[in-house]
């Protein structure tokens, strides 16, 4: 079942329903000023930082679900209704949501009035707009009322919903024409303030949610609407909102336009005050001059849509399969873009309180990030690179606010340094900028400390090959990717977190996995290092990985597929001899993609074992059989009933693994079955089932061993969106940026006639078109750029601003 | 405007009218299972711990309020109804809902159906019964279906609140007959599980919360109801719940009474299983076989009254003013028992989640429960004086679960070891249990370094003189009792705590507050010393006192009061020479109860300027003017609006301090008509105004200098219970637990004619009548013990079991 469908031209998603089988979200903002909506209206804003800058409050986990948003209500005569549905939920005569790319618009029309809402927040500006357009679509003239609502959260999210105590008593607002300002502990350390307005005179407005709302109302009806009068309140306390009434006149086929602007301000604490107690206007005053006009607001959605085509056209496939289309060339760089902000802080299932920015997340959702904002992605790496400690390992995550690590979680999740190296290469690869090596990046943020970007890649090497157990793979730590599978932190006390909880000593557990990712992420480390013309430094690292190699060829093969890991005890786990847990996805991933074994054939056969054991209907699950039963020397893992999250999930993140695996090895049909499976505009019209967003990836699809096979869960927050996006357009589509050069090299299902790419790198855009003759899979037969036949499959840096490649396989 | 009377026969406060101004609630249990529950229904329950042990669902601030509890809903034809008006919102035929002790009872009727619902935790079972009884009270026979309805926490309440990346996919539950188990995380390291259940065959269930409400839906119009028909789901991660369906068919005049049972239970490590993933339910069928009929609940109910009759004879007053004998007799000492079990944990203003026990709060609650069950204060001491430091100072809060020291919010909080000395000698006065101070306690939990008791106290009295400032007088530390009057923590971030932030270094900030504790309880302290024959200690100890008195005269007053602190500067606070806060109520509470300055007069000036600066119509604020603006160098208390919290709001907790100074000046109706000021019996009728429970103390009142004076908040958890049954009970009417005797010493309105009391105390029952046949506030003429004259007024030690006690005074 659909609940609406893809608008590809106009690059949005369109729900016609709103009753979706979950909320159906969109992000607004691209720099400091984030909001979260949804396809009725719900979410929320904060600036920054969702935890200790929430600017609107809103209610995770509530009944009903969703519960707020930025809502507005119509009351003509007895009829009350929402151009989102909710709150209200009077149905609607018309309802459509468009989610566009940094944008949402709500319509909804009842008795021959229309109205709808378009939701963004302009570039560069720390304000969300709400154009309201309104219709009378009658014969007759219409007076109605229009109320807006948006509820204030007191600043620091977790504090707004624990401290009651203090809070009821700290609120503050203050009225100046039709601006609301919210100004809550403005009085005391904060320099920060918030701001609701529109432009137009209103005729009444609330900022007391008890009597806007009434205190056993729910939004559905408030109060205010249903008396269809503004009390006029000023709050004092207790819950501060936002709601202006303005009376409107329609006549037969007139529009009006609206602005309505929630903005953030900061002030220098010199400038905090205009005069006593009265919160100094002047930057709201002047944000709102810049927002004021439904000419202002048109050129700032015009310069929103510019930016995303100017994006979005750094990569843009043409092929048989509009399906694959839009994911590649909206909808999958858009939720990059997405990660790339939110890291895992803020979706409707992240309540945007508890984590910072991981290391691990971050760099990997680099990878799907890179080609868009380089500049961004330059940053990143080194906020990222900051927080290394001085043996290699990193704090797990970091603080967005100040980018301090995170003590309270900590380091010795070993998986973590590897990915540095990823995304550092990927990153040069893309722009050709070896000067982010030479940056010289503190280590522990201790800038006294601080090594060239260079030497923390090669403390991230070396913290491997410091850190090998008896089988001369590498230990684990607290844990490697698979934050679930904890063997050395045996846990037996429900209170406390199975990651974080003390580290048994003395364990020997190894990570086949990491060991896979060091083969592999080493290569590129030795790669760059040559590029560098450290030949020297570059054969020690073959050497290393060499030796890595060797430890998994004698320690790290079962017969049939690669192990996963040796436990605390040097027990073997994803193992034949194992009852439960005996292939894992992770350590087959990263061993595939890293050819490991390949002379002896050792890729294909994981991979056939993995298509046996793992692959279902709706993706690869994580591990089989998954685990009945908690074991404490495993951890997390076995704390989830069979089939969900790591205990034989569909963890999306790891399945282009395979997919690349799969390229690896030729196998483009393969690869692509993979692919489709758990991509959501395939999966569109089971939405019932799949319940989370067709246009954006999800964390987790319930395994073949769950109680629903299918459903979805933790969508838009999930390096499966940077990971997908990077199997289908390097490895399934081919074109992979080197340091050099573009090199083509894709495999694809033999069916395909042809495809078209346009890839703009290091200021060239190549206008790529590949034919497949003779239905192959993989292999170049020939590659022509304007219409000169080039050697091998990559293509020379270009000095043209553009290039047509035409690529035939064979 | 009234919302409901008091049932003083029944010990109950009667509701009826279900919108009241704030949901009104009530606390069951007593031991280690504990509810909260409001009004209509709502609330939730935890076991032992309201963060780490949340059994069932609650969302604070919620919109509407009070969502959700434990709810029932009526089907009857069309018409769908809510004992508790709540969630549905049916308008009722009839309302009542009854709060008594440790029980509560809604009741509704419509269309001459009734039914009422008698919500209690019986004595020493970890479970809540619900005793549904309905009744046909119409001509006709009834066809009707009644669902119940609960929701599960996933038992830590605060990742309950924020994880659902985890939590969505973890949901477990079981079915046994009518019974529902809940059952989440029992799988991995849980060994607890809770369960919910009907003593009748069910005809439906739902466990799924989509299922049961539907995803678009609130609690007021459940799917399920709305269709009448259970849809039997079991519930796969996501939210479960609990509701059965009951069809049930009433004859004319009939009655039916069903019970449901919420129980909790914990089984062994070893004993988790029935059989491979079905738990062991042995322990939950034997509760329920306990619980199973009418007549079970009948006589649980019956041991409950018995409980608190038995309980609340060790204190009974009759006056001819029946607004104090309903607070003295009942509800007072109830809201006692409730601050001792809950501390400042889970009321329906503090989350359940922040804090643990203060060590502060805790010794304060124990002077109004320590008449109670004095066993169990005397546990909560050693308890305490566990997490005290070496060095004399304590933790300021600790963990229940683990009763270890919160190093989060770790020490200095100056005052708090000083009244570990109160309400240890209040504790031996009310038992003479002098065995307690030989007690072996640990020191920051090490049992290592175990010491007795009464070295405890020592360290205590130590940690003041050890800690003395320029001028002599006690250096304040983070905070003293005013925890937002922060001295030497100079906080400039929004986004850390007001307390906990790095102290200032070198600074010279004293209390005259902790001053005046350490006279009044030093003496205390000494006089222990002199009932231990430890003259050369206790001779020490007047010496230091003596000290602190001279200290306090030279540099603690300010001509017309007592000054309130010196700050980091060496700056006075609490001054005339201060623009604003020239005046606090809490070292002039101390001062004029330790007497300071009795030979000058200063108590007298000192009330005198309380009642000119600080009294207004709703009670006494703490500070006056109120601090308008941040003042870096004071902290929290200057984050406030004015007339709030600790500026300048009615803080009731200290009103009695200078209730009790009145008295010691022997000013009976002073002292009187600042108790009946803040005594929420005499605020019924402006329980609109009041908004909190007119039969609980509320810890704040918005001050004169507020925007709306007269508006409580944050009912139930507070010091504002204990301090004032301590002031009406000790020094107003003047029963006053000595370690030989009892002293009569009441100081009273001066129009009242008489009184008596009946006072249980080590093992005598003393029945007092007090005459006042002049008129006088103070001052005894006479006392007859069963017909005998007593010389002064310590009645000695009686062996008998009860006597008659005539105090005349004059």
């Amino acid at each position: 079942m659909r609940f609406g469908f893809f608008d590809d031209l106009n690059r949005e998603y369109v729900i016609t329903n709103p009753k979706t089988p979950w909320p159906w979200i969109n992000y607004l903002g691209n720099d400091d000023f984030f909001s979260l909506i949804s396809n009725t209206g719900g979410g929320y804003s904060f600036h920054k930082d969702p935890r200790f800058r929430r600017i609107t409050r809103f209610r995770y986990n509530n009944v009903p679900v969703d519960d707020n948003g930025k809502y507005f209500y119509i009351k003509e005569g007895e009829t009350i209704w929402s151009p989102g549905w909710k709150p209200v939920k009077t149905e609607l005569d018309n309802y459509e949501c468009r989610h566009g790319l940094g944008y949402t618009k709500i319509s909804g029309a009842k008795n021959l009035l229309s109205a709808s809402v378009t939701y963004f927040v302009p570039l560069g500006k720390s304000a969300e707009i709400q154009r309201v357009q309104l219709k009378n679509n009658g014969p007759v003239q219409k007076k109605f009322k229009l109320f807006s609502f948006v509820e204030w959260n007191l600043w620091n999210a977790l504090d707004d919903m624990t401290n009651f105590q203090r809070n009821y008593s700290i609120g503050e607002v203050e009225l100046d024409g039709s601006a609301i300002y919210h100004k809550s502990e403005y009085r005391e350390r904060r320099n920060h303030y918030a701001f609701y307005t529109v432009n137009k005179k209103i005729d009444g407005f609330d900022t007391d949610r008890e009597s806007f709302v009434g205190l056993y109302n729910s939004y559905a009806d408030p109060d205010v609407v249903r008396e269809g009068r503004s009390k006029n309140t000023v709050a004092h306390g207790w819950s501060p909102v936002a709601s202006h009434m303005l009376e409107i006149e329609l006549n037969p086929g007139e529009e009006k336009d609206l602005i309505f602007i929630l903005g953030y301000i900061e002030n220098k604490d010199e400038e905090k005050w205009e005069s006593k107690k009265i919160i100094n206007k002047t930057k709201a005053k002047q944000l709102i001059s810049e927002l004021n006009t439904s000419e202002q607001i048109k050129k700032e959605l015009y310069k929103l849509n510019e930016y995303w085509t100017k994006l979005l056209s750094n990569f843009q496939v043409k092929s048989h399969d509009e399906k694959m289309d839009r994911m590649v060339n909206i909808w999958n760089q858009y939720q990059n873009m997405v990660t790339f902000n939110m890291s895992r802080s803020a979706s409707y299932f992240e309540s945007g309180i508890g984590r910072g920015m991981g290391f691990r997340d971050s760099n990997q959702d680099l990878i799907g990030f890179v080609h868009l904002i380089p500049e961004k992605a330059r940053e990143r790496i080194l906020d990222l690179a900051a927080t290394q400690l001085e043996d290699g390992g990193a704090y797990h995550q970091y603080q967005p606010l100040t980018k301090k690590g995170n003590s309270d979680i900590g380091g010795n999740f070993n998986d973590d340094p590897l990915w540095l190296i990823l995304s550092t290469t990927l990153y040069i690869k893309e722009t050709g900028d070896f000067s982010i090596l030479k940056e010289m990046v503190a280590y522990n943020n201790d800038e006294s400390k601080a090594q060239p970007l260079l030497d923390h890649l090669n403390r991230s090497f070396l913290h491997v090959t410091n850190n090998l157990g008896p089988h001369g793979l590498p230990l684990i730590g607290r844990a490697d990717w698979n934050d679930c599978l904890n063997l050395n932190c045996f846990s037996n006390n429900p209170d406390e977190s199975f990651q974080t909880t003390e580290n048994k000593t003395n364990g020997v557990a190894e990570s086949v996995m990491i060991a896979g990712m060091f083969v592999l992420y080493g290569k590129d480390y030795a790669q760059l290092l040559e590029q560098l013309d450290k030949s020297a430094e570059a054969e020690f690292v073959f050497l290393e990985v060499e030796k890595m190699n060797q430890a998994i060829a004698r320690h790290g093969w079962d017969g049939e597929w690669f192990l996963r890991a040796y436990d605390f005890f040097g027990k073997k786990i994803g193992s034949t001899e194992n009852k439960e847990g005996k292939i894992f996805i992770e350590s087959n991933g990263f061993c595939t993609m890293a050819a490991v074994g390949k002379e002896k054939g050792w890729p294909e056969k994981a991979l056939d074992s993995v298509k046996k054991y793992l692959d279902c209907e709706y993706g690869i699950v994580l591990n089989n059989p998954p685990y009945s039963e908690y074991d404490l020397s495993k951890g997390e893992i076995t704390s989830y009933p069979e089939g969900y999250k790591e205990n034989a999930g569909i963890f999306c993140h790891n399945n282009p693994w395979i997919m690349i695996g799969e390229t690896e090895a030729g196998n483009g049909d393969q690869a692509f079955e993979y692919y489709r499976k758990i991509c959501p505009s395939y999966l569109e019209e089971i939405s019932d089932l799949h319940r989370t967003e067709p246009y954006v990836y999800s964390q987790m699809i319930a395994g073949k061993d769950a109680w629903k096979p299918g459903e979805a869960k933790n969508s838009w927050l999930t390096g499966t969106a940077a990971w997908n996006f990077f199997a289908i357009s390097q490895h399934i589509l081919g074109i992979q940026p080197d340091y050099n050069g573009l090199v083509i090299n894709p495999c694809i299902p033999k069916n395909w006639d042809s495809f078209s790419i346009q890839r703009k790198f290091r200021g060239t855009t190549y206008n790529i078109r590949v034919l497949n003759p003779l239905h192959l899979s993989k292999g170049i037969k020939e590659i022509f750029v304007d219409g000169k036949p080039t050697k091998g499959n990559k293509i020379p840096l270009q000095s043209k601003s553009s290039c047509e490649v035409l690529v035939t396989l064979g």
